[in-house]
């Protein structure tokens, strides 16, 4: 029997999940949540403005929050989830790895999970998989990590045009300033996925610094939405750093901008082995964050009660929804139900 | 407490397994077990000859078994171990994935992992990661996986001698097939990678192959240890292939012959979004073997009973035995003892 997905929140990232669970097999969208009932015409579902009702009328497996990027926001509605009895994977970005930077709010949602006896994960592109769960799977095969560097660098000219002005291509600087200091350029995650690294690897970091820079265009570059004349920002820099006393643990560069001359995902380790990993081309953001999502739900609903993060699942590897033959005795099976 | 670590088989890859133990915080080289008792001084550890001996005197949390690849061979190595109440890693690549090509002993060794109340996992750079779990790791990010194929291109000059030996550098073209006839050539674990990977994606394979060649110099190349002359073997070329009727899932090429132009571990997913990731300059095998061993120690103890894979361990990560704080309440510690 398939999984019931219920998704909370049809913005852009919203409805491309409950696209793809309308999509795939073993998993099957039972409602949608958002403040406008007309976001459930896109999806094919009905939408609720009522989480509560929702819950009680579909009884979904799971629910899928994409809501905000904000933990503070999204606390209540994971609490009203879990009181309900159902699990939840959200793509709240500070909910990747809540532990460092958001203890109280971590500990709050771990316990109600677990009166709930049900797990909660967040998870999407990154946080969650380029620049955290990525490096820790590689990591597996080195017997000494001294510092991981991640670069993570998008043409932007080939996402959407709501990206390319989140980034605040086509502003003077003094325009891109104005807008960091409105919250509205900044990517939020870099702390949640050096924290998380930091956990698993066994570094006490002293500190965690988020820094952001406009990326200034030297020429004359264009999406085809957009125009950025030589002088005006084309996209953004952005770096995070964790150290240990002064000793930079993890870096990661997020660069996202028109013109940039290629896109990829680069994980480098120094240690024992060194390692060099790229995707060439990178790993496109919305329609991984929507699959990354999908695919762990079979993983959030083997797992115990708790706060979960990607450091502490299985893989959560695509599945076709297909069983195979034989299946493996003592072995999680995917997908399957609670 | 640092957890107690049983080597049992001192060849090349036991050794290096028992330094790296010996030489990592968090784990405790408590002794190892050798047909040669002279094999003890390399590691500096006693070793004794025999197994039931051994995990009486030493008492370990878990056994580290290195003896062979062929799991015939070794299932009565493991339901020793796992008799005595420890739990299991080997490095015997038939155990990666053994419910497709061996179900028997792979249900046998499962039923004695669930009497002891004990987990079993086998891992290795290939297979256990390289062909199969980083693969897998890296699919999260998809919504349709259509097929893979690995890549593992090596150098062999940099290798070690036996290396170079047992993939046929040097032999004229007979010698290489005589040399396959019987059975010391081929690489053992593609059929295991491709097992898994079906598995966890859903493919229900109709047929599953790996075939061998000869790489034939054409102009003379040589190592350190060896010279071949053209028309002469410089190694191997191993295609593993996993199909749906006539439809190619899984291609896993292994190629190691002395004068590859570049060595590095390729993946390439064939789906949406289609995936290219290279680790570039490739993964040292012996050196990633002995980690994702290590690694993999604390995870193997935490797992629940059975015979288990990389496909439901979490990430295998390193770590480097350095208590981190605040400690994620509700996730699993790492490392711990059982």
């Amino acid at each position: 029997m398939a999984i019931r997905v219920l998704q909370v929140g049809l913005g852009p990232i919203g409805a491309l999940i409950a696209r793809q669970v309308g999509a795939r097999a073993g998993v099957e969208l039972v409602g949608g949540v958002d403040l406008d009932p007309g976001k459930g015409k896109e999806v094919g579902v009905t939408v609720s403005g009522d989480l509560a009702t929702a819950l009680r009328e579909t009884r979904p497996d799971i629910a899928v929050v994409s809501t905000s990027s904000a933990l503070e926001r999204v606390a209540g509605t994971i609490e009203v989830c879990l009181a309900a009895g159902v699990a939840v994977v959200s793509t709240t970005e500070e909910l990747a790895f809540p532990w460092r930077e958001r203890p109280e709010l971590a500990r709050r949602i771990n316990r109600a999970a677990h009166a709930a006896g049900r797990a909660v994960l967040g998870t999407g592109v990154n946080p969650g998989f380029a620049m955290d769960a990525l490096p820790l799977a590689l990591s597996a095969v080195c017997e000494r990590v001294d510092g991981v560097i991640v670069r993570r660098i998008q043409d932007a000219s080939k996402r959407r045009l709501p990206f390319q002005q989140k980034i605040g291509a086509g502003l003077s600087v003094e325009e891109f300033h104005a807008k960091v200091a409105a919250g509205g350029v900044r990517h939020v995650g870099l702390a949640e996925s050096i924290g998380m690294l930091a956990s698993a690897f066994g570094w006490n970091l002293d500190s965690v610094t988020d820094e952001i820079w406009p990326k200034i265009a030297t020429e004359r570059v264009a999406s085809p939405d957009l125009e950025v004349a030589p002088g005006h920002c084309s996209g953004v820099v952005q770096l995070g750093s964790g150290k240990e006393g002064d000793l930079v643990r993890v870096r990661l560069e997020f660069e996202a901008h028109l013109g940039a001359p290629e896109s990829y995902d680069e994980i480098e380790i120094a240690g024992s082995p060194a390692l060099k990993s790229r995707v060439v081309g990178g790993i496109p953001g919305d329609l991984a964050t929507a699959s990354i999502v999908v695919n762990a739900i079979p993983r959030v609903l083997a797992a115990p009660p708790g706060l979960i993060t990607m450091r502490d699942l299985p893989p959560a590897h695509w599945w076709s929804g297909v069983p195979t033959a034989p299946p493996p005795a003592g072995a999680v099976a995917l997908p399957r139900s609670t």
